[in-house]
């Protein structure tokens, strides 16, 4: 479909007219291989009632889905190389032949509607890039993560996409984010926030300043309803829908709030066990606990998806188990079906052009 | 003392030879007013036996003194003026007759070696970096943050000094940090890694690079123990002993470890209290509960050390109460204590010269 506009004779990519879409699924990826992978897109068909394809080695992908007596349910197509979990951006070039680039490739002829892949970040970003390419008038893609903040999350974009952005990105970045808060959680008006160093405007380095006086003039324009700079504190606080940030900064922040709410878990469990009358009072809260933990896991939140490109992208946390695989298969069968592409195209401003619209992280101005 | 070197026959300004240093506590500054902070300071001197002195409106911090019965305990340094609790960089030249403008002055005359305030950060940076002075060779002063990742706790620099910060200022960070944890914590070696979003080299955004290159050529040269990148994942995982990042990067992954654990307890409350069951087995464990919430709060581990000047200068969290006030003042003795600035300097090559040892944030390259 890429290059080409909508009007034109070819299938509906996103299912719409009645047939769901169709998420491929890259075998391949992901730090416990194919078995979890496979695993995940079984419960997607039958817990879900997904319609999901698998791409991968098909020797090693069929004999998987012979073993969940599955093989009649899922296709599956054949990808002769894979990306190495720790494979940046290069991949894109290396690896023509890739799970993730003939994922791409089905997605470009309409054969699929969605991708998703536990792979390496990196590798996984640089090569939907290059194959799907960005919506007319996005920059740069950028990965949407929704924060473990109760039932209606707060997504933080970008969450890693782009180490070194532009002033300019992050303001697309809050369209883009926008549009992932109505499409994904139903978000009628969502509000933004600016992660920064201080509450009030002018505080940051050079980058955010410079994204706050812009995301101020597009909130003055009516364009978002951006609420001025937010701090680390309120990342779960629900302060905004979306929180923007460059990816570096936005990825430090996702890390560090998945590394202290597991710290902190781990230390509540050994308060909780620390003498024998606390440790038999915590039998009695074996399934609040539970809960909990499941409430701050990375699994439960689907994935990362990426943003602002010709088709629907999620980014599994590299370490996910079936059900990790299984909820990034939901999330990206929500985005595909919400046809978040014509949502992006409304918000993001086709006279901006294809200043940066190709693929490279490494520029300066 | 500002301009003048070792071998002077000043005052010790650190209390070698016997004396213990003189704590001078800016009593204006912080959310809670005179209040938190002179009780604070009493409880310095009379629970931890602390020299401390007050400076500030002389009327309002002598009554507060009286109130504690502690006029005769506790000397009163007069300013007329203060820091507003929002007001950034340029409080510096604005109001130099400010509680901590008083406070450097008796620092620079060798009447006090420390200052402890819970003013606003942005302030109390400017006026004491413009008064104090960096130390020779020294770019930029930073804030070390201890992470509460329990006994032995991981030091975050720069927590927020410097929000442009330049590649050769983070590998200053690295040994100002390494200084920090071996005065203050006792690390004979101190290892070191720097915050990015990938364990790789290369990873992270273009100053991120640069300064990982140059640290690697320092761990090379055996200056520091550099260890690599490190992630947020890791920030309370005790990989190392100091992580050093950019101002804006390290305060948006100390406010988030902040908010993170802050919303975990929360959370654990609310689960542990759901049911008749679950919250008489609370009962039980309120103990452990209340000592790991004591370790996760900010207040206990005293604040942030301003390193870098000629004077030892420990800003506490706004919100501090007279905890975190005493708590501050006991990490400035130790500092003040452990010559500090002596180590930095046998740290910090001289050569490096006073490049940008000026106060300024914005300029560029």
């Amino acid at each position: 479909m890429s290059g080409t506009t909508s009007g034109t004779p070819e299938p509906e990519p996103t299912g719409r007219g009645g047939a769901p879409p169709v998420i491929a699924v890259d075998a391949m990826g992901g730090d416990h291989g194919p078995e979890a992978i496979v695993h995940g897109a079984v419960r997607a068909v039958r817990e879900l009632g997904l319609r999901v394809l698998l791409v991968g080695r098909r020797t090693v992908v069929a004999s998987l889905l012979a073993e969940h007596d599955a093989l009649r349910e899922i296709p599956v197509v054949h990808a002769e190389d894979e990306l190495e979990m720790h494979e940046g951006a290069l991949a894109s070039w290396r690896r023509p032949r890739s799970s993730v680039a003939v994922a791409c490739h089905l997605i470009r002829r309409g054969d699929a509607h969605a991708l998703v892949s536990a792979g390496s970040t990196g590798g996984v970003v640089a090569t939907s890039t290059v194959r799907l390419r960005t919506l007319t008038g996005v920059m740069r893609p950028a990965l949407a993560v929704p924060l473990p903040t109760g039932e209606q999350p707060t997504i933080l974009v970008d969450a890693g996409a782009n180490a070194d952005a532009k002033p300019e990105m992050l303001v697309q970045f809050a369209h883009l984010g926008s549009a992932y808060a109505r499409t994904a959680f139903g978000v009628q008006r969502p509000t933004t926030g600016l992660l920064s160093i201080g509450s009030e405007p002018g505080k940051g380095n050079k980058l955010t300043r410079k994204a706050g006086e812009l995301l101020t003039a597009a909130g003055e324009a009516g364009t978002l309803d951006f609420h001025g700079n937010i701090e680390g504190h309120d990342l779960l606080t629900r302060a905004v829908d979306v929180v923007v940030a460059d990816g570096h900064t936005g990825n430090v922040a996702l890390k560090t709030v998945e590394g202290t709410a597991s710290f902190a878990m781990s230390a509540v469990q050994e308060a909780l066990t620390s003498t024998r009358l606390a440790k038999a009072a915590a039998l009695l809260q074996r399934r609040s606990l539970r809960e909990l933990r499941g409430r701050l896991d990375s699994e439960t939140y689907g994935g990362a998806a990426l943003l602002g490109l010709n088709g629907t992208v999620v980014i599994a946390h590299g370490a996910s188990g079936d059900t990790g695989v299984a909820h990034a298969c939901r999330l990206a069968h929500d985005l595909a079906s919400g046809r978040m592409d014509e949502q992006v195209r409304r918000r993001v401003p086709h006279r901006q052009g294809h200043w940066f619209n190709r693929f490279g992280q490494h520029e300066e101005r």
